[in-house]
């Protein structure tokens, strides 16, 4: 493949593909600091429930890694303010936090100073690996979900750019195009930040698999028309009940489709079933500048003066998702019950 | 007011407020052939389904104003060619048809020369004036249903821009806000075109109304939160049942409201009914070009090599509307029998 999201450096580097500039230019960040890793979420650089946690896990290696610090203490004391930093760039997505508690484990455990750099480094190498292996687990239980021939419609941006690697939601998509199933995909743009139109579009014409973007606002029509098969999306958190925090626009699609009679899929690892949070009410929405919504590429777009408010997460209630598809098979309602249990059993006893 | 959409010169000009350049910029196009007026309405410099009507009922009066016609088979000749030319630039509003019909009884009808140009001309206004003063009698009905205080989401553009004066589905939300209710208005931006963020804004803010502009897929967070009293939109045409076409993420909204309980109005005069065509599946969806979802601004935002798809309206079925408030009242269902009732009967028996 043509492009990484993000790569770890041997001479402790972390190389961030800046998904600010695509399509049109591929500019890769060199990031040395926790700071320009913090930032570098915060500003969207890198986005993506998975990318953003390997990525803050990256980002306390860097801190391990370049850290002046002479003993155990002063280097654990370094990390642990690292990691709040961490925390605080994004709010959603539970992926973050998830990543930030084991390495937390980590640092709290280690014995040395060396043990501590070299573990943290470890931990978050195996952070990043695991997603990618994660998603081709999802990838092989959505891609059964997928009929041949059939039409999908894709929000916001799930692919290799939003993981480490391979993608989740996208990944389904990917990987029944190279089961030689005919897809095609309806690929919402995703205002305001047009994930859709700038990252997956660029990625479907990387694999090779045939897409029409459109206006989040067309996905009724071609639903309406009676050609589309399923909805396929990601999450950036998955509350005890079901209700799922995933990119704006993502619940007006489910409502839509659930008028239609549509299968609406959600596609994640189990890192962003958050048990802590018992419903939708209870995540955090991170609400983004509304210059995001006001101007594109600097460009304004409404008048000077205007109000505008820009939620970057919706709630898709539970009783609108056909299924989750995880890395441990095919989660179905109830889901309190059955998300609970594919959790805390992990993959030991999911699917049945 | 600050701006007119479009102005007819005692010299033979029809001047128009070039609405591509909104809100950066306030360029008035002058006009003196019925060619410059369709590619005005193709390109939509003028948009808005009575506005389409009323510059094209002034585009035969630049015709007939401006003809070296000699004699009057001759200039009813010229108008029958310049009505066809009209006629074909947009396909779904179906208000420039009426306006048309209108203009050609009364070319069909001409005794002579002078008569014939006069007339033409005559007709022209009248199809403005009587806009203008439709579009008051329809906010009189629409702002007797708006709760106070109030917030309402809006669809794409309705006011000044899009008619002749005053606005449709915009005009009711004004004359409430004229009768001192205090109304919020939720701006979906409409894509592709933005007319939401470009032109509804502007005129809101033009006028003092509050309001807070959001990308089209944000109307069910909003909703959800339980702070929408109702929907207001345009239409481009009502067929015989009913079923509506609007700017492309009507019916989206449609369903999303249907879901959340929240009544969905569409404001319109009857002009826009069109009794010829009996159901949505009989209105030409004009698909434009590409372009307008893969740039803005002359910038891309797509890959290139990515395929977009841009159907400009979209159908919503009768039964997500709750009622068309119209220039004879509040029409509400069962729709096929009240609004052949109304449109038959004009504003002699509606309301009851």
């Amino acid at each position: 493949m043509a492009f990484r999201s993000m790569e770890w450096r041997e001479e402790g580097t972390l190389r961030l593909l800046d998904q600010r500039k695509l399509p049109s230019q591929k500019i890769y960040l060199e990031l040395n600091t926790v700071e320009a890793v913090a930032e570098a979420i915060r500003t969207m650089a890198v986005r993506g429930a998975p990318a953003i946690a390997d990525a803050a896990a990256y980002g306390l290696a860097l801190a391990a890694v370049h850290s002046r610090a002479e003993d155990l203490a002063a280097l654990k004391e370094e990390l642990l303010c690292a990691e709040q930093l961490l925390r605080a760039s994004r709010p959603t997505a539970v992926n973050l936090f998830w990543a930030m508690d084991r390495m937390h484990r980590v640092i709290a455990a280690a014995q040395s100073l060396e043990e501590l750099r070299g573990q943290v480094l470890a931990e978050a190498h195996a952070i990043a690996q695991e997603d990618a292996e994660t998603n081709r687990r999802i990838a092989a239980y959505g891609a059964a979900l997928i009929p041949d021939p059939a039409c999908v419609i894709h929000h916001c941006n799930t692919g290799s750019l939003a993981t480490f690697d391979y993608g989740t939601a996208l990944g389904i998509i990917r990987m029944a195009h190279e089961q030689g199933k005919r897809v095609r995909v309806l690929v919402d743009e995703t205002r305001p930040r047009l994930q859709g139109a700038r990252l997956t579009t660029w990625e479907l014409l990387e694999y090779g698999i045939p897409h029409t973007l459109i206006v989040d606002g067309a996905s009724g029509f071609y639903m309406d028309q009676g050609g589309v098969d399923l909805c396929l999306v990601g999450a950036d958190r998955i509350a005890a009940n079901g209700d799922t925090a995933n990119k704006i626009g993502t619940y007006n699609l489910a409502v839509v489709a659930k008028a239609h009679g549509v299968p609406f899929y959600v596609a994640a690892p189990l890192s962003t079933i958050d048990l802590q949070t018992p419903t939708g009410e209870d995540i955090p929405v991170e609400e983004r500048s509304a210059a995001e919504i006001t101007m594109i590429e600097g460009i304004p777009i409404a008048p000077e003066g205007a109000v505008a408010a820009n939620p970057a997460f919706d709630i898709t209630p539970a009783a609108y998702i056909t299924a989750f598809i995880t890395e441990c098979g095919v989660i179905k309602p109830p889901f309190a019950e059955n998300l609970r249990r594919a959790k805390e059993a992990s993959c030991d006893v999911y699917p049945t």
